[in-house]
């Protein structure tokens, strides 16, 4: 009898008595969606939590992403990391901007700042960097890039909730940041994100882009439906009440996995810039060009064991056709290198065992298998 | 003390245990998003129940439209009504196409089809024709205009549901056509749209740009998050139980408007096209120019008796800086002469009659004000 899968990621979900009594009410007041109360609620709950006044909700991460250069009233090219989630691309090419690549830094994996400043031209418009799985982009030389090109520096933190930078969210930093509340992320409201800013006029404006850019004077052409409907905000709010557990949960599955990966060679934790903490985003490892087996591979051969691990990277995650500035060989390289482990507060120390045990075993036999066949090959 | 407000549109909700029942199932999947069972389960009860076999469900009506252009690949001009929702213009823009306003019938509100003829150039790249208030745009001439061009013809049937059109739903239409299931439309779920195709392929699109474009050789850029929650498509399935009985009392609140407006010359049932029924979509007059109010000012007056109408061709709704192939005056007069009354179901007879007394009242008291003003002129 195979044993039940580890998937990727489960979502949280608080108890369910919880839940029903948030949604019954929704039901009740007869209101489901159209930046009802209690959309305005989450949002009031969100801001004092973060401590960032100037906070808006919307439908996704990837339309967060879209809201905010359409809120900044970008209409060039966006710089944006070459190895990146679709969604990053996509929410500046659905804001009419031209998302150009460029390469990310080695280690961390973040936009790299020398390559963001060398594509700068005129019509650069923007720059949109990533806190990759959770860790901050180079965030000092990115803002100097940014400032002495005079364009708007936006972070896509889409699953940084729960981690500091510096003693601050890492949310509150950029003139803008995005979060995604997609279920898969530590704390969520079931599809969702939100846009954070500096200034109230950012926030306004994602107000009212949201709602079909409506206002008094007309609608603008950038609005869109990118609400957050009333039953998805009760659902956020009572997640919002576990997402401090949930951090403390996912610390200890991390150290887990850190105590289980120590011994293999060929397999590294991604390390996180240093003075950002805690690192709950997702479990993501390097997998040494001369080890024995690649990111797709390794992904195909944990799922024979009910392990689900994804290379976000390369195959069908890899944006196509994107304009970019130059060579990326870093981000190319990393298409065959990053794979992200099941990641999540309800696996038990057993399950991540589990994990450890299989890419033990696949790493162990892919290495034999090489020496068998060097040795068949001998006279 | 002031009556209940008659609000313009109230959301289906049927009896709340079918409701409770559907979400608590979702909940204890803990499958809350991601194109899950009950989404499928939606598409193909949507699908049966109009007959469509290729329909695919997505985040909102805008992004239906959206999702429609990305799904056809457009890329040039698109011509669409210059009296529309401003969703029409905004998907077809973020689509990144350029939408072009061409005039409209001065009758039944739709596309005028010689407009678009005229509008055509070698930019133009597909046809998008509103069923505007649920009346069918003007099918025959503007198919000929579309097959003549070598362009899709795509029909936004946002508040089609239940209309019938020579004996077909009015939604099979076109090439493509898109549905809204907004919380205010006849059937919803919450948020949510469809696109409904005549082929295979279009609905495939859809289904793969709504989750990010992924695919075995990448993702589109064109891709985005649109997909419906699990969630919403739990409600959704309840509430289309509902539809029926919806439409029997939407023809039900219809029929005590008509009679009650008989005797008001000002104002008329803005007409439906001959082989369409029954029209459920929504409560559109019009304002006759020699009336005693225009539209916005009669909306504005109703709000003082507790009654939301809305004259959605201007103001708030009115789309600003689009592209347009030449003037449109019958749009630029619509804005002023198009009312839409409350209109919904659970209203009764006496709230129809409510509105209909106030309508009364404002017209009257203002005739009467102009007489006794031209009175004072006189020596």
């Amino acid at each position: 009898m195979s044993p039940d899968p580890i998937v990727l990621v489960r979502p949280v979900l608080p108890a369910l008595e919880k839940l029903r009594a948030a949604l019954d009410e929704v039901l009740r007041s007869g209101v489901l969606t159209n930046d009802g109360s209690r959309v305005r609620a989450f949002e009031a709950l969100l801001s004092a939590r973060l401590g960032i006044p100037e906070l808006a909700v919307c439908g996704s991460g990837t339309t967060a992403i879209q809201l905010a250069c359409n809120a900044l009233r970008l209409d060039g090219e966006v710089i944006v990391p070459a190895a990146a989630f679709p969604a990053v691309s996509q929410g500046v090419w659905h804001a009419r901007c031209t998302p150009v690549t460029v390469d990310v830094d080695p280690s961390f994996l973040t936009l790299c700042p020398e390559a963001a400043q060398a594509a700068i031209t005129e019509r650069t418009t923007g720059i949109l960097a990533v806190h990759t799985f959770g860790c901050p982009a180079d965030i000092d030389a990115l803002w100097t890039v940014a400032r002495n090109a005079g364009v708007p520096l936006i972070f896509d933190a889409a699953t940084c909730w729960g981690i500091t930078y510096r003693d601050r969210p890492l949310l509150s930093y950029g003139d803008v940041s995005t979060l995604s509340l997609h279920s898969m992320k530590l704390t969520h409201s079931v599809e969702g994100g939100a846009v954070m800013s500096t200034v109230r006029e950012v926030a306004d404006a994602v107000r009212r882009l949201r709602n079909f850019g409506v206002g008094v004077e007309g609608a603008w052409t950038a609005g869109t439906n990118a609400r957050m409907s009333e039953l998805h905000a009760a659902v956020g709010a009572v997640v919002l009440g576990e997402a401090d557990n949930e951090i403390r949960r996912r610390i200890r599955v991390r150290d887990w996995y850190l105590e289980g990966l120590r011994h293999l060679e060929w397999i590294q934790p991604v390390p996180f810039r240093p003075g950002a903490w805690p690192n709950v985003a997702s479990m993501a490892v390097r997998l040494t060009p001369d080890g024995p087996v690649n990111a797709p591979a390794l992904c195909a051969e944990l799922m024979r064991y009910g392990i689900h691990a994804r290379a976000y990277f390369t195959g069908r995650y890899r944006p196509r056709g994107l304009a970019t500035a130059g060579p990326t060989p870093v981000a190319d390289e990393l298409g065959t290198r990053i794979v992200c482990l099941p990641f999540w507060g309800g696996l038990k120390e057993n399950d991540v065992l589990r994990v450890v045990d299989a890419i033990d075993r696949i790493g162990t036999r892919r290495t034999l298998a090489v020496g068998l066949a060097r040795r068949r090959a001998l006279p």
